[in-house]
């Protein structure tokens, strides 16, 4: 590793949204970073509470505008985009994420879904006409080859979160993230999940079996960020695979998660 | 109408999240607005946007705290919610919603899901203790008896929001939204879509082929509001559905929407 030039280092881009650094989630970012320095990762991290960014899309973050009586978010993300007017902290978001190789996103899961800090992420900083456009999107998208990996918390058990569970499938709840990431061209590993995470949790002063358990998905996320190379990426369909209007073409058997779910 | 006591009344809340009054959204609500006051609710609004709600889930909405080393979010709400402490913006969106019989949430779809202030508002004002607890939830939940409606615009159009569109199915890009909505007790009725809004839509400076197409759009939500009662809500899975361990009874056919992804 010390043997290795900067132009050889992988390069990987923490997200970390947890309001706590001393949350589990907190934990499990430590560890990612530790982990992915040890592999030969050169790590960054964007700490979304810690660095206070605000998630709300909006006119205030647009000095020069296309059109100062109507805000229309996508037309000023196009022109701040193309006049470098960008917002310092969504331009330094866009940096760090243009010299990642591996994206890995650590949060908590809040009324099934990513806690809204990091939605604004996505609303604020994938950018139209920047970091996509309607033929720079999907499999054509900005970041194809790159990685993205999330790795999410419950409250609840394992078993509430499987495909018949009363939590609801986790698949389909991190099913628009995913379909995000996959929008934006990251070729996207299976998420790493650590349930029966309550409150208590967050401090480290419960019960021995429960820091056992603590523990036990420390050691295994670490694990499974030093065998990545193995994953099997989560399968969507091509560009190719849909018709002129925007429907899936007979015989294709689309994306793992969503087509499963015919009507 | 003018005849009905307030006692009779029903009350009506719309929850509005667009960062432009004057956007396509802004019309969807004020026509939400307009026909329910007509069909004799009493209508009040949460304009997000206007009152500067604030999205982010933290230690900085908690003055007195349960903990003060260690901010866990779900304690705080408990212990805030009990002592009468919330913060001012999340107890009138609580005091909205308790007078509220029916809750319409108009939004556009942003990256395959509600904007994150809509997103944090529910982070922020579901709170744990007071609006829900382990045995205060889904169809035993606080508001159950109400209704909630949700109405969204997205900017594709409505071929490839399908079940095998490109867009990704958006019973399932809602489900996480929908499932929420449920775990609070609401009773959920079927979404209204606006597709094929595009950016040039929200100022009305288009061809006329598009101001026809969103005055149809604006005259199909307002008679869909005025057949609520006809409306067929959502199936979610009852309590009484799950075994101890949260999973499917055995032959139960559990919600319309997630269940029908096996795996």
């Amino acid at each position: 590793m010390s043997a290795m030039s900067n132009e050889q280092q992988p390069r990987a881009l923490v997200v970390f949204t947890h309001p706590e650094p001393h949350s589990f989630n907190g934990t499990l970012k430590d560890k990612a970073v530790d982990t992915l320095t040890e592999r030969g990762y050169r790590v960054e991290v964007s700490d979304l509470y810690g660095e206070g960014f605000d998630p709300a899309e909006g006119p205030a973050h647009y000095g020069e505008r296309a059109d100062r009586q109507v805000f229309a978010p996508l037309a000023e993300q196009r022109r701040a985009s193309a006049h470098g007017t960008l917002a310092p902290e969504v331009q330094r978001e866009i940096n760090r994420l243009e010299r990642a190789d591996l994206v890995v996103f650590q949060f908590p899961l809040w009324w099934h879904a990513q806690p809204a800090i990091l939605k604004g992420w996505m609303d604020r900083v994938f950018v139209n006409g920047g970091l996509y456009t309607s033929s720079m999107r999907y499999n054509r998208g900005y970041f194809r080859g790159r990685r993205a990996l999330v790795s999410v918390t419950t409250g609840g058990p394992t078993e509430t979160f499987a495909h018949n569970g009363r939590g609801g499938d986790i698949e389909l709840l991190l099913w628009p993230l995913h379909y995000s990431l996959h929008y934006m061209g990251f070729t996207v590993l299976p998420a790493f999940r650590a349930h029966g995470i309550q409150g208590s949790g967050y401090a480290y002063r419960d019960a021995t079996g429960f820091q056992a358990h603590l523990q036990f998905l420390q050691a295994a996320w670490s694990e499974r960020l030093r065998h990545l190379d193995e994953d099997r990426p989560l399968r969507f369909a091509d560009w190719e695979d849909w018709d002129e209007s925007g429907r899936l073409k007979p015989g294709i058997p689309g994306h793992d998660y969503f087509i499963r779910a015919q009507p």
